[in-house]
């Protein structure tokens, strides 16, 4: 892969896009294969004389786009679809299927279509005419209440409405939350540090999001590779902390110089750990001393199968978490409605971000499920998808347990997959293609880590019917020892 | 004004929510009372001994909580509705009722509640669940396709859907443009300048956003005081451009040195101009010499009453102009519905942006929007509204000839508001706070000002029932001569 040729303009600008397209057309025209390594970013760049991050910048725009696929902190390869039907104008539309085989994703067949639209119905017909105007960018009064209620009742929240924002997904709520973090608490780098004097008067120019500031962020190894660009995007350098059979590892944590630190206690992204008690309070007591936010990704802790409850650690620190969680697990992706809780400075300004940023989320959607909240709909359908998902889930379990009892299997306490470990010797991307032929939704974890680790896969099992469990994990088997 | 006493702890960080904080107290107290006015930015920074960029943002954080109202470029003073009853903490949600006077909100007593619930059932009804999980962040095919149609053919605009990327309105699709821009484009300023080498390898770390490029943005002038703090936060220096009768001065533009200019060409807020053709020539061909982008702003054309239809700037120069919509006049602010055209590899870098933010917009109403254009529902709407804003319009410029002869109409060939300047001697404030009174969707020209200009409102008359408007006039010379 020595003979790579990019053609460069450097007077143009946007340097990243012209590499970009020069490794496309590499691919188009078949000089790259699919599978073919590319050179590291480091080397990269030194052979085209451009600066290491244009040509992360480049490897990113390509794996969004399904020519490339990367491992955190490791090798990139041409895709393997990645052939000339595959290349398309950077305008199109096509590369994001891969989100159908996300291991997270509820079974949307059992969306409760009538009775989401009963509740659009009856929010059609009874709100007043102001409440399809610009509103407040938080979110309607009517949802912010009906949340906070459900949050303090199911996941011991420490709610106020006035600290509850609405928001599109916890992806943009963590956007939200990041960018307010680093315009407040981040390291100079290139920015102005907030409060120093500034005799040239630039910073006023500079508005907030552009003043530069980074956010030291410390986050679990391993975590999910998609969440990576969108929190480097919103301005963190990512710390990687390991997470063991307790969580995250917080005394390793308090080396880190980090402000802020993202985790998923109720049941981790992807090994499926739950946060300890002692961790649990470990975590608070350094965001205490190190004045830091914790930032709790609450994204599936609806379910819940074996296990008491487990609160969640807002309620424990109100003051240092944020809360973020969404209807994308008990209801849809699609629906793109997400919450934020916060102390209530940052509550403020994440409003105000929200506010500069787009003027908000779409309100009819927000009163139908304030109405879906308030008329115990949203329980009901819980109660009945954990009911389903449960027997689903203990389906896969007995199908593992007799047909593959090599493979270690975790996590399965709570939410929508399982973590297999799996024998030495498997490859993680054999395992992965093969068993998305028998239409599984499974994800290798090895992208999702940055310091190497056992080989191990995270399956979804929310739209794995239960007559296929055993036959699926059968199959698999034969094809894997074939 | 003094004795402002604002208790800042330096160590603490979040310097400007402390600031923000004080002054709230301050109104709160009462030491500062509605109608004062504040220090400079500049002398007040000077006085606590922090960056005129803290000042500022704490100004900006009060002027949207409604605690103070402020001109673009001149005073900062105490709101006249900031009472101790206002005072509240900080993520409280109430202060964005200012919205409701909006002069270019449409009559949302007309919203077609019905039909658009028909076709929110027509989608939920027919999408197959699969369209309600994560999906293309650009937005859905067939909504992409029914907006490329509609707008080439009403717009003349020139748009392949797969360069068309559904976006939260006007507002996301312009933050999302301008973070895009001052990525590729922004002067290095404080970040690193794309494609420079970087021995240190920090720029890979630095992800996109946190890059702290900046756009040079020439906006015309006046332009809407809601807007410049959204723009500031997406990356850009504001450079003004004057409005005369033919739209923005093309000429005077020349000599910013601008990467990109937003205009409203079809109709100017708040002047109501139109971009004459021989600007929009020069428009274009300035855009081709300063390889820049022009961002289009077609806010309200669906709404044209006596003159041909101006097709859209962008189907002049589909290579250099960026078109943002929405159905915000068309249908509601509410909906957060709307897109955004651009040349292809901006395309690309807009809809990964958005991936990397949100994720998207909510599917279940883009369904909807894409039923409702392709039935004709739309376009029928449209029509009915037309003629209905067309009749309030003809009262409230019989009204004003009638009653107000020495106010001047303009900019009432199109959309839902009109410019009226002022008699020298008027002032602008009190026109606003007696129209208000009389519950017509007034706002002043002044805020919205760069450089100084002659008193002027913008008068909405969407909302103005016809048996209404010689009453409300009449009252208001009644008022303004007391």
């Amino acid at each position: 892969m020595g003979d790579l040729y990019v053609p460069l303009d450097h007077g143009r600008g946007g340097v990243a896009a012209q590499v970009a397209s020069g490794l496309r057309d590499a691919v188009c025209s078949g000089r790259l294969a699919p599978g073919d390594r590319l050179p590291s970013s480091r080397d990269l760049a030194a052979d085209l004389g451009v600066s290491r991050g244009v040509v992360v910048e480049a490897y990113e725009q390509l794996v969004a786009e399904g020519f490339l696929v990367s491992r955190v902190g490791s090798g990139t390869r041409v895709a393997p679809a990645a052939t000339r039907d595959r290349a398309a104008p950077a305008g199109d539309q096509e590369p994001y299927h891969d989100y159908q085989s996300r291991a997270t994703s509820p079974d949307l067949g059992h969306f409760p279509r009538e009775r989401w639209l009963a509740a659009l119905r009856h929010a059609l017909t009874t709100i007043p005419s102001d409440a399809l105007d610009y509103g407040d960018p938080g979110g309607i009064p009517e949802l912010r209440e009906e949340l906070a209620g459900y949050l303090r009742r199911v996941r011991a929240a420490d709610v106020d409405p006035a600290n509850l924002i609405i928001v599109g997904g916890v992806a943009q709520g963590l956007s939200l939350v990041l960018h307010v973090l680093a315009e407040r608490d981040g390291r100079p780098g290139r920015g102005d540090r907030e409060g120093r004097a500034d005799p040239e008067g630039r910073a006023d120019r500079a508005g907030r999001f552009g003043r530069g500031g980074r956010l030291g962020l410390a986050v679990e190894d391993p975590t999910s590779h998609r969440q990576v660009p969108l929190l480097r995007r919103a301005g963190a350098d990512l710390l990687p902390v390991p997470v063991d059979e307790r969580g995250l590892d917080v005394a390793a944590l308090r080396d880190r110089p980090a402000r802020a630190v993202l985790v998923t206690p109720a049941h981790q992204y992807p090994t499926g750990v739950v946060l300890s008690p002692a961790r649990r309070a470990a975590l608070v007591e350094w965001a205490r001393e190190a004045d830091a936010i914790v930032l709790e990704d609450d994204y599936d802790a609806e379910f819940r199968f074996d296990r008491d409850p487990v609160g969640c650690l807002q309620g424990l620190a109100p003051d240092r978490v944020v809360l973020a969680g969404s209807v994308s697990k008990a209801l849809a992706p699609g629906l793109r409605l997400g919450w934020v809780v916060a102390p209530p400075a940052l509550a403020g300004a994440i409003r105000l971000a929200r506010g500069e940023f787009d003027l908000g989320s779409p309100v009819i959607e927000q009163y139908a499920l304030a109405g879906f909240l308030r008329t115990g709909g949203y329980d009901r359908h819980l109660r009945r998808m954990r009911r389903e998902y449960r027997r689903r889930r203990d389906a896969l379990v007995r199908a593992l347990a007799e047909h593959l009892p090599e493979v270690r299997v975790r996590g399965i306490e709570a939410g929508l997959h399982a973590c297999l470990d799996l024998p030495a010797g498997w490859d993680e991307g054999r395992v992965v293609a093969t068993a998305r032929e028998l239409g599984l939704a499974v994800e290798a974890v090895g992208p999702m880590r940055f310091a190497p680790g056992r080989p191990a896969v995270a399956v979804g099992f929310s739209r794995l019917p239960v007559h296929r469990a055993a036959e699926a994990v059968r199959e698999l088997k034969l094809r894997m020892s074939g």
